[in-house]
């Protein structure tokens, strides 16, 4: 079974809308900060990807959310997030997140490849190494 | 045929990541700006809407894009956005940003509820009025 | 002496700019958090200010920075926050932010007004009430 | 006379807060943007810096601002933009917004250095050339 991660985030007075709800491009940054925390929780980060693996990044390719609950300022979110399919050169992280109550606000996924940089200057997806799904898978 | 609606955005120092390439999230705030965009260039915003349409906003219920080339720091991209698909009480908005020599850079959806708050105080779907869909359709 | 509140801040992937550092207006956000986060350690928070004080909100009139050690990503801030000085109708939040090994990183500070609209609806600042210095004091 | 830079801002949906005016901190991200076209237009960008001049960039080391009159969703800002001071190796960009009616909205003012990174890795303050002062003062 996947590692799973969780994490806590408060919704800031900057991070609503004139309505006072928050903004819905926040939940993406949120998307990807919960997906540095599960790669630091097996002790990986962006530097050592590029230092041990060689690779530019995990860029994204493809981002989705459904938002089913508003969520204001001061609320407690409560999110847990694991890589829920692997390609050969691509994974997907799940991110789900918690209001108070235990319903769920908001459900998202981030498709991330494996970028190295070609000889050309260009990314590209290359081949996950077995090393970094096991430590995650 | 849907109205279109088109903008020009220069991606900023600040927008990129440490890679230095668009930081994903910023797209889906661009999103937003272009559906505000598309909003006042038939004459409409967030405040005619809650003044005439009595609504408290059209809150983003899904979101989602594909990623298909990188942006960086300095390149001019050019939004092209319009309502793609209409639901009795939601809509779709297609945006797509191409980018330098006309490659398309970025696609993506936001699917919008014509929110009002109902007696109980929490967001509600109502119906769309066709005022509303005459002036986007 | 001022009731002092302290936080962790991660430096996410996303606050770093091409060059790898803190985005600098990602600080002035986090000041904010701070200020937030001061309100909230004495109880009260936009909401409660809003209700039981009967104002707009603390808007800044005023922010500044200094950035004394790159900060970049992964790196962990210790905040330390605190009302500074009180006037008539403002207060100034000192905010101080250490990197690793100690070393402070940012301090800045933000003049925050004790705003109520007006009967001709403009934001004004109003007398600081005793009850709010009290707490912070 | 320095060299002087306008270009207007829209106030967006997301750069508010919940009250419904401008996140202060969001004012630091357009003063960025407006430093970055005050480069734009004598020619140079932060690559052309990097290429031409050897630098890692024109990091801030101090920010301010003051906040005169509240900016809400949907107004337009008017910004002027230019050196204010030369220092040996740092300089002064001062940002001015103006609203609606031409009452001045935000000013402030970023001290940048001119940033090289020495044999230790570490960046570091040098002597700005001519060259570079020439365009801009």
């Amino acid at each position: 079974m996947a590692h799973r991660n969780r994490t806590e985030i408060r919704a800031n007075w900057g991070d609503c809308d004139a309505a006072g709800i928050i903004f819905y491009p926040v939940y993406f940054r949120w998307f990807d900060e919960c997906t540095q925390a599960l790669l630091r929780s097996v002790g990986l980060d962006q530097r050592s990807l590029r230092d041990e693996f060689g690779i530019v990044g995990t860029a994204a390719v493809d981002a989705s959310a459904r938002f089913t609950a508003p969520v204001t300022y001061g609320d407690l979110l409560r999110t847990t997030s694991f890589v829920e399919r692997w390609g050969t050169s691509s994974f997907t992280v799940y991110h789900r997140f918690d209001g108070e109550a235990e319903v769920m606000a908001v459900e998202g996924r981030e498709v991330r490849i494996w970028a190295k940089r070609g000889a050309d200057g260009r990314l590209r997806a290359e081949p996950i190494p077995d090393a970094f799904r096991g430590l995650l898978g």
